[in-house]
């Protein structure tokens, strides 16, 4: 029995069905491999096809079976090196000839992932699927960060977005002031391309230039590194930290706590993860 | 070496360190045990006492030490048993014995879970901590019931929200009229109690009734039900069809999504998960 179905067997939880044909899109979380989930694992493990994007730990394509095949579907030099449409041809041509795949992707396949476009497509061609959700960066990489997402005393409510659409730009879809004036905490998936922008448009519709802002990048690795900063100075100080993508940026009131929880979460490390700057007041 | 043990040996991740008088705060995920991370597994493996909460899936509790102590520490018939205070003074006072424990939380600790209060209560008076995030039921609970929260055609954003604030009503700090108005998707964990006050407010700030609206209970769990709505009937079909409370709610265009990936999701599934209701047309 491999160590992956022990835990199957020790918590008396039914072994997920993997049968061939079945595409299984598995989340990989946010970076660090020990946020991948016990069936994710579980579901690597049996594949006969692995086929993995650019931000999954390849440290978890160690717990493939070794005659599996891994297929790298990433991007490359910003140039998508596989369409979505070729990515999308590929599981099904795979999965009509009979092979057990997994689609790891990075964070969770849902959120800002294409994996909806995954999905739809398999399921019009009448392939199975299983999902499988992963630590997506806007929890666990503010988790790693020492910043609590919601928090009774700053906010009870938190809105996710992305920082560029399809054509690179800030999503025009949004309605930007809404969103601005009416969220208390809003975390940026993808934000450092257009930064300036969303910036003076948040500022515009009245954020005020001190609010606290943080930039992680690299969440959850070891070369996790975190600027806090406020709106008004956030564009120079990502400029002076050569803040870089990939990178998930949260505003709001929350960002303060990290002063008081990452003393504590560095405090028994031998190596406190990333390293910190602070350009706020 | 134990089972868990072996996924850092085969990927070459540094085990992680578990000093005596550090308190772990993990994220047991949405329901499902093969939602916990490896990290999580690991920490209640090797914890001298774990503090868990009523929507901990106790399968979790199977992976202690068999020497470990297991703490209740939910709520009963709506009534805490045990105070936040209470809990985070218990965590302390174990932590300065210099216990290793972990404290188990459903879905993800920062996200509505009262994590960001213990984080903060520990921090404070110096005692180490860990953080582990966990799959919130807004992420997996929506995955399972095959809704992707994000999808290009028809959403750039997500607001997660609560539907109670700390004495059981809707939130009044949430600005629910920019919110109903700006936001695309709305994601509201805890919000059966007050779902009527709650849809009312959305339909007078301009969501339209035929919006539709997703009720998942017990989400991620073979007790998993779904009801699909619309915003001008959900009350009515919630009454009707008897969901309760744990549900999470979304509301959005994304919903209707479910129609095509489900049917792919259940296809090969001796026992699809849960019992589906449609109320929409």
């Amino acid at each position: 029995m491999s160590f992956i179905d022990r835990f199957y067997t020790t918590t008396g939880t039914e072994i997920p069905p993997f049968p061939k044909g079945l595409v299984w899109l598995v989340g990989a979380g946010a970076g660090d491999p020990g946020l991948i989930t016990m069936h994710g694992m579980f579901a690597i493990s049996r594949a006969d096809v692995v086929i993995y994007d650019a931000l999954v730990n390849s440290k978890l394509l160690e717990l493939c079976n070794p005659a599996a095949e891994k297929i790298y579907a990433g991007k490359r030099g910003g140039k998508p090196s596989v369409t979505q449409q070729d990515i999308s041809h590929i599981l099904i041509e795979l999965a009509k000839k009979g092979n057990r795949i997994v689609r790891l992707k990075g964070g969770d396949p849902f959120v800002f992932g294409r994996g909806g476009d995954e999905a739809l497509a398999l399921a019009r061609d009448q392939i199975p699927i299983r999902i499988t959700p992963g630590i997506s960066a806007g929890i666990g990489g503010l988790a790693y960060a020492g910043i609590p997402l919601t928090y009774r005393e700053t906010n009870q409510s938190v809105t996710f977005m992305t920082g560029h659409d399809q054509f690179g730009d800030a999503p025009q879809a949004l309605n930007w002031e809404l969103l601005a004036k009416g969220s208390q905490v809003l975390v940026i998936y993808m934000a450092i391309k257009n930064l300036d922008k969303i910036v003076k448009c948040l500022l515009t519709y009245g954020r005020k230039r001190e609010e606290p802002i943080a930039v992680i990048s690299n969440a959850t690795l070891e070369e996790q590194r975190f600027l806090e900063s406020t709106l008004g100075k956030v564009v120079e100080d990502v400029k002076t930290y050569e803040m870089k993508a990939p990178s998930i940026i949260c505003i709001g009131w929350n960002v303060h706590l990290h002063r008081i929880i990452t003393p504590a979460i560095n405090s028994l490390l031998k190596n406190p993860k990333g390293i910190h700057y602070s350009s706020s007041s």
